[in-house]
């Protein structure tokens, strides 16, 4: 059950006085859009206009609403503190609470992994979960690991699908991973940058998922879009305007290489990178310098590399 | 033919020694996208970065890009200056040449509508074609009248999907109106602002079209919106961040009077205002403060107003 307590959002706005605050929310929360707002009108004197673009994390503030509405306050639901920024934001992160953690099974799958010293990570909003199941490992005699990665992570243990700091940081002291959570992108990420083995673990359906299989696919993946990318002529760089994922100088360094190579390369802004938007341009790979989950598809069926991947393609052509 | 001239903007970047210059080009220009980009980056220092998302017009000003990206000047392709802004700006309007205007064509269409007063208008890249025709109707010996509307308005004769001023101040003068341009959406605001005859020819395959029957289906709809939102007791207030479309204190003071009749109002922000971001709210009816344009689809099978036939239903209800 997703646990939303906007009680801290309410007493900002009674504290700040404000009159006008925006609200940004996640997806999977949009349903429940009117409720919050409902709520939030009724305790307070403060309007909300809500921001109904999808939001793709805590790198994503809606700095552009906060200033053409004149906006006093910023309500983040569902994700953690991530950047700086001037603007005044609280994060409303959401908490999942489930009836209960079949222990054993993980004890299970971590034997049968052969994981004493286990790493535990989490999204951000399964954190209460993994505290619990850090308890419960340590009573049942493991060595439970957590560590708190680089500045933009909030909170031990966490990871995010761009930023898995606080698994590589104790990589060499575990025998494994268990990453608690409902999806795969963020264990996924993990099981690619470290060597060590990754258990999901999603407390909404009790299932675990050893992670090699995606690994070795996402793997393969990778290896046909640096194929491809081989012989591409024409580059198309990606940057977004998002806050959090914006990187002009990264950019501007990657066309200047891809030129030293006798190749084209085309510098290309937008907020929300979508393959409709760049239909009828004659791109022959993309380079993608904001959120790495872009990678996961092509667009218009031509490959897409992360930076990393395109130095290494350069490196060899 | 579509006439690109870019030397305007490559002079200005030259003037400025601009070195990072902001692109924005409307849809039907992405195919050249490369090209343009090319061009500029053969003739000047400046690296370009080309905004990919949708632009809606002038009132869609890539102001977060120009500010992120540290720019020196945008460049905005296809549409005329429209609204204020702090950034600096060169504008390159498109300009469509043709071989011949069947003017033989037009006056006989004028003749059998009796139309002897004729009011001209045109899309600002048609100017030039406008230009041709008022001298030849006025050989013709027709009286030809051309307004400059509004401030909005950057020439004479010119209307935009949201300002049909330009025709407004001219309407008791003219027997009736010829449009100039390619599309309907323009002149269609014509005739539902205006009670005169409009006539739009498109130069680009030479035909000319009566509005009327568009106008009747048109005013059908709204008719049908209106209709239905009477019985609407959720209303969803729709702001665009777009610089040129944003109305807070309009969306603020339509929550107000909605509220004040018993119903509910919720204001959505959206960059990019698309069905799919709304889905799974549970709203009965949309009020629309954006680009007006919007109207023209319902969203998600629920009807959008603009706010003045919201202001119709309150006094009804």
């Amino acid at each position: 059950m997703l646990k939303l307590d906007i009680k801290k959002a309410i007493t900002e706005i009674k504290k700040k006085n404000a009159k006008t605050v925006i609200l940004q929310l996640p997806e999977g929360l949009k349903g429940k859009t009117l409720e919050i707002i409902e709520r939030i009108e009724g305790k307070t004197k403060a309007k909300v206009i809500a921001v109904m673009d999808p939001v793709w994390g805590a790198c994503d503030l809606a700095e552009t609403e906060m200033k053409e509405f004149n906006a006093d306050l910023l309500i983040h639901l569902g994700h953690a503190k991530y950047t700086d920024s001037k603007i005044k934001v609280v994060y409303v992160p959401l908490e999942y609470s489930v009836k209960e953690i079949n222990l054993d099974k993980i004890q299970r799958m971590l034997e049968n992994e052969k994981i004493k010293k286990v790493g535990l990570l989490c999204a951000v909003q399964f954190y209460n979960i993994l505290k619990e199941i850090e308890k419960g490992l340590k009573k049942k005699k493991f060595t439970v690991l957590l560590e708190k990665g680089g500045e933009k992570i909030d909170c031990k243990g966490q990871v995010l699908g761009c930023d898995q700091s606080s698994a590589v940081k104790i990589e060499k002291k575990v025998d494994g991973f268990l990453y608690i959570g409902d999806g795969f992108f963020h264990p996924l990420g993990v099981a690619v940058s470290t060597d060590k083995k990754v258990l999901a673990f999603n407390p909404l359906n009790g299932e675990i998922k050893d992670l090699v299989e995606e690994k070795n696919i996402f793997v393969r993946k990778r290896y046909g879009s640096i194929a491809r990318a081989m012989n591409a002529k024409v580059f198309g760089i990606l940057v977004s305007r998002k806050k959090g994922q914006l990187r002009k100088e990264l950019a501007l360094e990657l066309k200047k290489r891809i030129e030293r190579k006798g190749k084209k390369a085309f510098i290309f802004s937008m907020d929300f990178i979508k393959s409709e938007y760049l239909m009828g341009i004659n791109i022959d790979c993309y380079v993608n310098t904001a959120c790495p989950r872009i990678i996961e598809d092509n667009l218009n069926d031509k490959p897409v590399l992360n930076p990393e991947e395109l130095f290494e393609v350069l490196e060899k052509i």
